[in-house]
């Protein structure tokens, strides 16, 4: 069982334990989470969570223990997640989380927890999402979430987030970049990374590039997306891009974008998850699983119409699982 | 009851008959009208099923008369369907049809049938498909199926003909043209009414234009898009157009790329089919309609997790639905 008291103590031997169980797979331990949720919820939605994507190579690691010893020494209390596709790639970064981030990791007010292995219902997003409450639950102040951005995860990130951030190298052009199309709209900030010796002025140029190109985009919302430069190795204007954040946060909390934001995401989330669990319901019952693909030939075949192949899988589905 | 010899054998009023079972929204006629569509499936499948859209003014109404009264002087028997979203104007210009094609309407070998006034299940998409199978049994050699694009209907006709046709104005440039994104590509011709008079150079210097711009456009089939210029109103090069899908046919038919594409639509339309219906099985449900409004809000309040609240209506879903 969990320790309800020791987590919201902020002990991080609970916090782990907790987390453990929500990405448990098993359907009793699925059970125990939501009740744990459901106890704990009224603790959470303190901290400011904050999405990072970017490219590999871009310095996403060296970027987030930079930023976090910062917040630490701010006296903040920091949690770094990953939402990472399961993937050979990604699992490899991924097992290095605690070794990429040293200085970080050694912190007593950080606490850094890798990417759940394999995603089931609502992927890793599901797990990744409840962790951060968790973590909200336990004391931390900044939720940091990252992704390396491979398929729909910066998209996943950037909707249970508070503020969405994508890192990017001192070279003008977005498909030197590796930008996805859509996503400079859901961007709240640019942060250029590596923006020092050499790369010093190209940085600036991407910079207002970036400035320029960021002002064409609408933004429904009420804040204007920033375009920032930082070196994260030799720890400069990391100060900027929390200050950046900080008033994000004061602002969006006084006029009710911050509540507002949350609430529709979480709306969102529920219909996603109403969808995925109806389709795991067809996926799992064992009637439409022997018949789905008798059917499809037939329809395939022209044997039957699709309309009475789906209607007959619909009547199994209801006449069978209960 | 529906009379299936007289169907097969074309009569005009037994196909209507049958096409009013096949749009009835009554629980008990939806069993009928599979029951019917199971026993004329084997004569379906051996027309040509073209789909036309095209902005208003450009001349749909006259192309199609002039299109099918061709047809019918080749020897054809030609159905002129109609997808559309309900709407006032739709609505309109449709109870108009047979007027707007006031010889086509004349000819004993055209079949001239209003969209369905409103879509429950699938849309007006649903019926339009079946009635397309009424249509084949009854010996229709090319189905005409016409849409105003609104909405979704382009991609909806697109999903269900064998070969899909843009018409367009003389003026180059797509913004005049109204084209959506997305249409070019699901496109195997443009054609440029209205290629007469005064309009015939501009007529040709859009056609040349399309003609470079199609070429930039990746297509998955073995068919490159055509572009054409007729004039329906003065009749001239129709007949060209009937060339180029006369031809379309004949080498996908000995390819088998049209049973290929036809097999892929039904199994499309099986699937978005499915998950209309579990959809509409959520919204009917009458504890889900009661309890997903209280959830919401609890979500929406961040007094529940959009996870238990999701769960919670799959199980009443499951619960109470027999």
């Amino acid at each position: 069982m969990i320790d309800i008291d020791a987590l919201k103590a902020g002990q991080p031997r609970a916090l782990a334990k907790a987390i453990t169980l929500v990405e448990s797979k098993k359907l009793e331990h699925r059970a125990q989470a939501q009740a744990l949720l459901e106890k704990v919820l009224p603790d959470t939605g303190k901290s400011i969570r904050i999405g990072i994507t970017g490219i590999p190579g871009v310095g996403k690691s060296t970027f987030i223990e930079a930023f976090g010893l910062y917040l630490v020494e701010q006296g903040k209390k920091v949690a770094v997640l990953a939402v990472d596709p399961s993937s050979p790639i990604a699992g490899g970064s991924i097992l290095g989380d605690k070794t990429r981030m040293e200085l970080l990791s050694r912190s007593n007010d950080a606490f850094i927890r890798p990417s759940p292995s394999e995603g089931s219902l609502g992927g890793v997003a599901l797990k990744t999402r409840e962790t951060m409450l968790l973590c909200e639950a336990a004391g931390y102040d900044v939720i940091l979430v990252e992704t390396v951005g491979v398929g729909q995860s910066e998209y996943e990130v950037a909707s249970m987030v508070d503020f969405f951030m994508v890192l990017m190298l001192p070279n003008a052009g977005d498909e030197l970049q590796g930008i996805k199309k859509g996503i400079m709209e859901l961007a709240d900030a640019l942060v250029i990374n590596k923006a020092d010796g050499e790369s010093m002025n190209l940085a600036k140029q991407t910079q207002r590039h970036y400035q320029n190109a960021m002002h064409l985009l609408r933004h429904t919302s009420f804040w204007t997306p920033q375009v920032l430069s930082c070196s994260a190795i030799k720890n400069q204007n990391i100060d900027a891009v929390w200050g950046m954040i900080s008033d994000f946060q004061v602002d969006a909390t006084k006029n009710g974008a911050l509540q507002e934001k949350r609430s529709r995401q979480a709306r969102e989330w529920m219909n996603k998850l109403l969808h995925e669990m109806l389709e795991m319901k067809l996926k799992e019952n064992p009637q439409v699983r022997e018949q789905l693909p008798i059917l499809r030939d037939k329809v395939t075949e022209g044997l039957t119409t699709p309309y009475i192949a789906a209607n007959t899988l619909i009547d199994l589905l209801f006449a069978t699982d209960q």
